[in-house]
């Protein structure tokens, strides 16, 4: 009989998501182990936990997935816990804190049924926040050109500089803030996509600036809680024509993302030793979209 | 393949409720969250988890249980989990802290085997407990006229308004002190029934007190520690006949009170949005006993 | 249908040992409770959720296993355990924090495939940790003589008066220190056996004092983090012979501690009001054995 497939759920929040544990279950795993509150200097001994039980012939059947809303923390678990690994002694280990690198990954693969990435060019606002930053990371990733806009264009610009560590390419990356009109106007006349990625009830850009995007194919707006974060597009949108473009709402994209999620959990089983945050997701979403698209 | 029924179990203590969560499992759920020492301002977020992963057609197969020994923070959570749902989003959500509200409901309807309920008379002793206070409440709710007592007529009386504001009818209700002679026997001489609902240890009721209930067809004690409530009942006592009256112990009520438990966590995933407290479980247990009690 | 095996996992850290849980559910067992940072009051209410759900009857479907790195403070939970439970409510109870007894079992196990333990004689050296006292206080009841060694003879003395206290024969133990040169060496001369059970990266015997022992016949060193507690024993070693010894490293060790282990969980659910600590787990180490031995 094989072993059970046991995921691990470490959360940095003082009661693990209940989300991701509802979405694990439905992904298929046999067991949930639920582990609050985790600091990066408790990820060591946990994950010796999972090493040195199971010979790693089985350690395909033992996964970590990592989540909570504080994603900065988050990603030094996902270190950790990668760092403390090594050959054969190696178990999955996903990361999607507050759902952050599926959303971007169905954002941007939301995009792409509309627009060819490579050479095209999107402009990202709230490109600071964590939905923001993956999409743009993808997206340059995709050999996009990308504008990332805040408010401040320093702390754009700390963000261009973070995805450049992080060996994205420079040239694709530009920072802009959105008080500069001027860059914002040429931003928005260069795009084929603009992506909103701010915080619940931010407007970010309205009618006017809308209109303004005249090469726009594509507009996605990530925000969930009204106000909306770009004037015009809908809650429910789901590749909905208007002037051209198709737009695209947090539940209009949130299909997709869940999807990514769950099969992202599955996919941690597959073999042992896997590491999946946004960049592998786009792999699964993409190998989604292909199954769920009838071939002529 | 259907999906697996998932219990979240939010409980105000350090430690979820092991007794709960083996109930949980016995009733034939398929996995158990146990969320422990949770805060009223904690709830909206893992309600949200709840109701946002699976779709409406399935939200029948997630449900929340609330518990932990401190009643009055779990109403808080009770209250905060169904105002944070609205349709179709609902799951179905259940309290019984402490087991108040199963052993408060398995208590009336083990006094109803013998009384009719309605146009009848019951004491209820230590009234402003957890358990007292919900004996009295489905008591009024059923039409009996209910005595309340406690040591202090204002705590009474604040139990007594309580209740009102919860929409019992006021006319039904009487607050008493146990201090109060007069009142005390005029209560027992008119009451069918008396329930012994205080602290474990504490003697609400001498044999002497008790005899003065010249009408009473019930008697029931549900304290589990020695010295008992009602001095002469018994705490195995499951319907035995002494002095014309039927007397129950706190373990002779207790088989009954685990039934309505149980199929009260079962009764959660029959369908989605149900709210279940010890009104809820009163047609639970009357549903048990119609299929225990052979048909003639 | 027979109920579901629900296993307790008490665990005195903020987070419920990973190995454990992982060990358990390869064991069979169908559901785990995590609870974490268990302190000794909290004992009784836990095991009371316990005790009172399931029948009598169905109280071997039930069960606790005790872990944690502090296993001063495990033991007082065991204890607690145990001593709030009484017939017929009882459930099994096993202590194995940071794996000492099973680790300890199978170490004296190691050594018993090449040494008649009765009458025989073993030099524990780190006699005074959790692992040490365990090796010696088994050996002493398998009725052997038992040199316990720590740097200070004051240490060894308490841990010697500490095993008598727990009824082991004051005559079979000798508390000496590992700095005084005369009695080392004539504890290591008259030995059979060596057990090294120290801390990570301490080396408790050199080369040339392994030489002194001639009369060696197992030389076990549970210490899996180089530099390693005895000098040319290997990590990997299992009955490597050396010089007339067999050899054993915290690796060759580790195969028979994880079946001990699991068999232990397993076991848990054959009858109710079981207790296993180290003595138990010998019984079921030999077993183990006596079922993977041919028979010729």
């Amino acid at each position: 009989m094989s072993k059970k497939r046991i995921l691990l759920q470490f959360d940095t929040d003082s009661h693990a998501s209940v989300f991701d544990a509802i979405v694990a279950m439905d992904a298929g795993i046999d067991r949930l182990l639920q582990y609050s509150n985790v600091k990066p200097e408790q990820v060591r001994d946990l994950v010796h936990g999972a090493m040195y039980t199971r010979g790693p012939q089985d350690l395909n059947r033992t996964a970590i997935f990592i989540g909570g809303s504080n994603v900065v923390h988050g990603e030094q678990l996902y270190r950790n816990a990668i760092d403390t690994m090594f050959d054969p002694f190696r178990v999955s280990v996903m990361i999607d804190c507050n759902g952050s690198n599926s959303t971007a990954a169905a954002a941007v693969l939301s995009a792409a049924r509309h627009v060819n990435l490579e050479g095209s060019c999107a402009l990202v606002l709230a490109a600071t926040g964590p939905v923001g930053q993956r999409v743009a990371k993808i997206l340059a990733n995709e050999k996009c050109k990308v504008y990332l806009s805040s408010r401040s264009v320093e702390r754009s610009q700390e963000c261009v500089d973070a995805l450049v560590a992080q060996g994205v390419a420079s040239s694709r990356l530009a920072a802009i803030s959105s008080n500069d009109e001027v860059w914002s106007s040429k931003a928005l006349e260069e795009s084929q996509m603009v992506f909103a990625c701010g915080a619940a009830g931010v407007k970010l850009l309205t009618a006017e600036g809308l209109a303004q995007g005249k090469g726009l194919k594509v507009a996605i707006d990530l925000n969930a809680v009204p106000p909306l974060g770009i004037e015009g597009v809908g809650l429910m949108d789901k590749g909905v024509e208007r002037e051209g473009r198709f737009d695209y709402g947090a539940l209009g994209v949130g299909g997709l993302k869940m999807k990514i999620h769950k099969a992202s959990v599955a996919a941690l089983f597959e073999t042992n030793g896997k590491t999946i945050d946004c960049q592998e997701m786009m792999g699964i979403g993409r190998d989604i979209i292909a199954r769920e698209t009838p071939v002529l």
